[in-house]
């Protein structure tokens, strides 16, 4: 086993929606920017992060298509999938790919496009997500899974909708400095409570919306990496739990176990500590997965996760800044592509290089990815140069 | 880098089509049987291999979804995508995994279900493998784009289509002593040239049938393997290529570069020769790829293929034997799972455990898994304990 992994290009297409960019475009966009940024003339390998071009696209074998879009026909290139987790278990896979030996730069893409389908047609794909053949049936929607997960949370910690609603607008005020977030607009509290009705308790601006988007890194180990920047960020620990995929086979919806167990084992092998953590990239598909996300990486009690936020301490000047690029809610969940993104960010800040959102002198950041409901979670802990 | 990577278990389903078997079902009766056989106690990580989950069960999230099924929830488990070359690339993304370091034991499974579908649904699900924005509006078929390569391969070469229907004739003979192959039946040349038209010049007996299926392979690094069997089966190298979707963007149809690429980059890495395989699998989807595969993999020159079919040389009993278990045409061919059944076959030749299909002292064995119209390629090469 080599030394470590470390990132020395980063690059997105913005967050957007609606702007007729095809998986193809959206793909190049980002890897393009990140093989620049690195000053690589070449890649060994590709992994490509994606969950529903299958359903929506009627597109497989991107590892190829993207390769070929690149012009980098005939390097090693397959997809990696984990629903929602699409891009952090492609992540895990590039990173594995160096650590064989076998590959020196590694180009890990992820990519999802959702924007010019109807509502019906992305709830259907966002519910492959599930087991379709015990909960399909049933009628619920991805939504709806996690308005159970948000009803038992507030009824067993009796949080109400108001504290926890406090998680989307913290999002909402980071992406308004954040020029390639797909909301640039400041909600209150209120708003959220005020949003239209989804699937009680949830309310529209307690989701992430449905938008298209593509983040790419290039990946070496640390040995190489000075060769091609004077700031390469590591990648300390890339750790992929899973759990059981239906909500009822599990003991308890209020928590992931997953969640706990991935960060349990970054905390471990990279020799860190919640509160060694400089900057949270958490995945708040939902409002109330923000919440909970902040509770089972360690960062609160259960139960008081909402406390931290409407205290101050996830803001960009508090002691745990979070989602400091607007997170899922404001930045956008281009689901496939989201755990992309978020390690892009944290790369972004601890290089120093994330503009208006920068969090001075961060060293240590954290990103968490989630696959349906808690079943895959990766977490990836970075450290700056 | 470690030292090799070791195949200690292996497991299938029999290839069926019409079962009824969910993919679940047909993933866990792989899997167990592998795990049986490598008798190990638990994994650290699975990488599930499936190409057409998405369209045909608008089901993703196989990584969990598997893991949970075999009560191994807790475990990283993703899926791994190159279209048809699926099983190979998972194989692949397995054996990253050990070599690594991170990973002590891996399961690699893969799995498709295509029976239960009609034929245009299957059709449809397979173009996936193509560049859909570009070739899909044309109306061509997959079966179609391997026409047009036989059509191309017959005229160049100036090789009758009897020459070619030797390979399904071959396998079909060889899947007679295979119990889990899909087809019983013995089949002529003759038969292969009377059967229905499919996609001029191919036949209904030059095309491997919709079916259903899943394999599994059960890995450790060559260091533990001895902890676990007698006869571990190196996997030697796993090397993979891609080359540019769409056939019109190559310049010659009738030569897969990927194959030349992933095969050239196998012998020179395994420290091997054509002359030194003992025995071969090749991807006949198609009756042509299967020559044509034995060309690219050097072989054979450009064509003259056919002839090491004809003079008896891809017999059981002759220098190279070749799909010995009846390969795609006739142990069948679910698509996602293919790579794993070939390199599966492969570890029961080098092991002396494959019944009445053996190949007395086989002790280096070939695959190759073939994604899309020869755009992602996967070349195994396994070594006897």
């Amino acid at each position: 086993m080599l030394g470590g992994v470390a990132i020395i290009g980063v690059g997105m297409a913005p967050v957007t929606s609606g702007s007729g960019k095809s998986l193809t475009d959206l793909f190049v966009e980002g890897a393009t920017q990140a093989i620049e940024d690195a000053g690589v003339d070449r890649v060994d390998s590709m992994y490509v992060g994606n969950m529903m071009s299958g359903f929506l696209q009627n597109q497989e074998h991107l590892g190829a298509l993207m390769a070929t879009a690149l012009g980098n026909e005939g390097v090693p290139s397959y997809k990696v999938e984990g629903a929602c987790g699409s891009g952090g278990v492609a992540a895990n896979a590039g990173v594995k790919g160096i650590l064989s030996g076998l590959e020196g730069v590694v180009l890990v893409g992820a990519v999802e496009k959702m924007s010019g389908y109807t509502t019906p047609e992305v709830t259907s794909g966002l519910m492959m997500a599930e087991d379709k053949s015990r909960v399909g049936p049933t009628g619920v929607t991805f939504v709806g899974l996690n308005a159970m997960i948000a009803r038992e949370y507030m009824y067993r910690y009796e949080v109400p909708h108001e504290d926890i609603a406090a998680f989307p607008a913290l999002c909402h005020e980071n992406a308004l400095d954040n020029p390639k977030a797909l909301f640039h607009k400041r909600i209150a509290v209120e708003d959220v409570l005020k949003s239209p009705l989804v699937a009680d308790p949830l309310r529209l601006l307690d989701c992430s919306g449905i938008c298209d988007g593509a983040a790419a890194l290039v990946l070496t180990s640390m040995e190489n990496a000075r060769k091609f920047t004077d700031t390469p960020v590591e990648i300390a620990v890339s750790a992929v739990a899973t759990d059981r995929v239906t909500l009822y086979q599990r003991p308890d919806i209020t928590t992931f176990e997953a969640s706990k167990k991935a960060s349990a084992e970054a905390y471990q092998r990279a020799g860190v500590k919640p509160q060694d953590v400089d900057v949270l990239e958490v995945h708040d598909a939902f409002s109330v997965l923000g919440i909970m996300a902040l509770e089972d990486l360690g960062f609160a009690s259960k139960g008081s996760g909402a406390g931290l936020v409407k205290e101050g301490a996830c803001a960009r000047g508090g002691r745990l800044p979070t989602n400091t690029f607007g997170g899922l809610k404001a930045r956008g969940h281009p689901v496939g592509a989201t755990g992309v993104y978020q390690v892009l960010e944290v790369v972004q800040q601890l290089r120093g290089d994330a503009g208006e959102t920068q969090v001075p002198g961060a060293r240590i950041g954290m990103a968490q990815n989630i696959g349906g409901s808690g079943a895959t979670i990766i977490t990836h802990i970075l450290k700056a140069p």
